[in-house]
């Protein structure tokens, strides 16, 4: 049983740190704001008497012994980044979970047989540097540490020269330095099909497979007015028509299949100069591997004929490619049997449209994760929003799983 | 005869403060490299011994007296300001060409009758701040001058602010405080028409009207993988398609009829969700002001439908309209006399596709304009090239032009 009041109160204390004016959460990866909510959850996790380690790309851990020190750990938590004007509660909410799980069993004397960790993974949302969940696919072995220090936002400036100006390039390693039980996180859903279905509670049972990529369209600056027609090369006519293809592609590729084009960066974005270079990125997700593969095909064949119709040129880069996972089904059970024991908690069956830290965590033990439902869905937004108390019903099946897998 | 040596000296002179690594100028206006040019343009001024004068709108002006002080002056000169990495002759030719003259007038000891002043208008581009050809718009009474002084740049920044940092928001009234006899301008011609027609120099007899605004569309943010396509009101797919419709207007207008978006932004701009708010601008002239009020009524219409096949809302803004204008017989005639003395220029009468002061100074009094040929039409853009001898042929019909008008 989670103490709800601090639960409540210890969410509103890291939701003011990149606070907006709109209520929503700006706390990109390695910026200001970042460094201070790491010294923040730094500063929880010491006055819980745990044993801090930051490894080499800035993931922090908190140790709590178990009465067996050498049963393999069950680690716990999530992130605490957010997106550009983003929600509160994207993976904040796992992280403060965890952390009340740990306050929980401290304030009520009881011991696990295994030590729990708990993390805070690096760059999770993918937003100023990607790929997304780059910290936890560095310590999984999924990325080389090297290539991924060497990540650049749209500025230029590099991901290790940002750990290493907030402080958080640690010396840990940056990878398992002994074998884990089991990996255990909460979400937000972050999508409308739990409350669809009338549940408030999921239990997850993979992730979706994703590719993202970019396009640069390079054509000529040239004045909008003498310019005619006939010779032009607007790289942003070529890009609407990638977007708009981007658009249609699900439709004509699974059921569940989504697209997106999120991010367009204009030269010299002027209104009375024909655009020379535009970037679009694109983001297609499905179920099926061998869908997301063809999705990947698509995008670059689309780039290829809008270039090709608006006569200018194009140069594609994938920025990242996540394959679907399942969950093991001794860490699904955890959580089924946890949420069967609560009598009024709706939980019901489902897979993440969204990643998450866990993508990575399959590879090297024993994984699963617990949704709380999202009001309408709504995330990434400031619009994002899950009652306290829906909140508080997913917590508890998260604790009492956790507990489950770190006594066991 | 100007002293051709001189005249690309002080050409590259200009071109230097601002200037970027791919050889093109980004001197925005009323920042501060604009401020660096003005401070040049004044000690010029200050050489010459003319008497300065700064307007409330941050024209300046330079007068040589006249003969004869009460006829009315001859008013010459064009902008300094420059497109975000844009060319160093647009705009800048005129300014340098005007001030060669007084120069060169002033070598030779000629007197003139009428006086004759050069000037520098304030934001010509319109890039920074809408409208475009700002400074003369208000001085010729087209625009209000409280209006204009609180139109801002995409920070939010006012002109007035603006001028008052950079210390050109000057005492003289931003008005003709006399009757002026004539207005002349020389400029790139920014377009492929004299090179294709085989000629150098353009003898410039009005120029296209146009419109442009600005559409805001307004969706709902959220995530990119969790939320299914049918959940989606996504600002960045309206918007495309509202790209793609302004490409397709010309060919349904008339024959000439050109449509541009230069400038797009997005929000919140980042890969993995899906855009919330997007502003497009437009910018479609024609030569006849009857299909430019079509075009920008069928912007708006392209607007409300592409919002409607999205379900995004949507906010329409004029951004400038300006009717096309035809110039003066006798200002023409003084640049075709002038054209026809020279026995080496191939000169041929042309309108111009581009906005340019000289628009505004048709209601103030009789104008003209001179241009000079442009390579491959290229403009607002680093590509942007006039050989040194084009610039001096085009110069030199100018001069000759300007010094008949003092005369007579
Ligand atoms: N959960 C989440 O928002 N992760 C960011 C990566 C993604 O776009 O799925
Ligand atoms: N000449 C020129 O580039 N003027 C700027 C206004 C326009 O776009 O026509």
């Amino acid at each position: 049983q989670l103490d709800t009041d601090r639960f409540v109160a210890t969410m509103e204390e890291q939701a003011a740190i990149g606070a907006t004016p709109d209520d929503g959460l700006h706390r990109l990866a390695l910026t200001d704001a970042d460094k201070e909510i790491r010294d923040w959850f730094v500063d929880q996790l010491t006055d819980l008497n745990l044993t801090v380690r930051i490894d080499e790309f800035g993931n922090i851990f908190g140790r709590r012994q178990g009465t067996n020190p050498d049963a393999n750990p069950v680690l716990i938590g999530s992130h605490l980044d957010s997106q550009p004007n983003g929600g509160i509660y994207d993976g904040q909410l796992g992280v403060v979970t965890a952390l009340e799980f740990l306050r929980t069993l401290e304030d009520e004397g009881i011991e696990t047989r295994r030590p729990i960790e708990i993390v805070n993974w690096t760059n999770e949302e993918g937003s100023r540097f990607q790929p997304a969940m780059q910290g936890s696919g560095v310590w999984a072995g999924a990325h080389a540490l090297e290539a991924e220090y060497q990540k650049t936002d749209r500025a230029g400036t590099a991901v290790r020269e940002e750990l290493e100006r907030i402080g958080y390039l640690g010396e840990s390693p940056a990878e398992p330095t002994e074998p884990y039980d089991s990996y255990l996180e909460l979400h937000i859903e972050q999508g409308p099909r739990l409350e669809r279905a009338g549940a408030n509670v999921g239990i997850v049972t993979g992730i979706v497979g994703f590719t993202w990529g970019e396009v640069t369209f390079t054509g000529e600056a040239d004045h909008s007015g003498p310019t005619p027609m006939d010779h032009r090369r607007d790289a942003l006519v070529a890009a609407a028509d990638f977007i708009t293809a981007v658009r249609r592609l699900p439709g004509t590729l699974g059921e569940a299949t989504v697209g997106t084009v999120g991010a367009v960066d204009v030269s010299p974005n002027s209104i009375n100069v024909i655009p020379n270079e535009v970037t679009v990125t694109w983001d297609v997700r499905d179920g099926d591997d061998a869908v997301v593969e063809q999705a990947a095909q698509r995008a670059r064949q689309e780039a290829a004929a809008a270039a090709t119709r608006e006569g200018v040129e194009y140069e594609v880069s994938d920025r990242m490619r996540a394959p679907s996972i399942s969950f093991a089904d001794r860490t699904v059970s955890a959580v089924t049997a946890a949420a069967d024991e609560m009598a009024d908690c709706r939980a019901i069956e489902l897979e993440s449209g969204a990643g998450h830290d866990a993508t990575h965590l399959t590879s090297v033990c024993d994984t699963g994760m617990v949704f709380a439902v999202s009001e309408d869905g709504k995330s990434h937004s400031p619009a994002e929003y899950t009652s306290w108390d829906d909140c508080c019903q997913a917590a508890t099946v998260f604790a009492n799983a956790a507990l489950q897998l770190a006594t066991e």
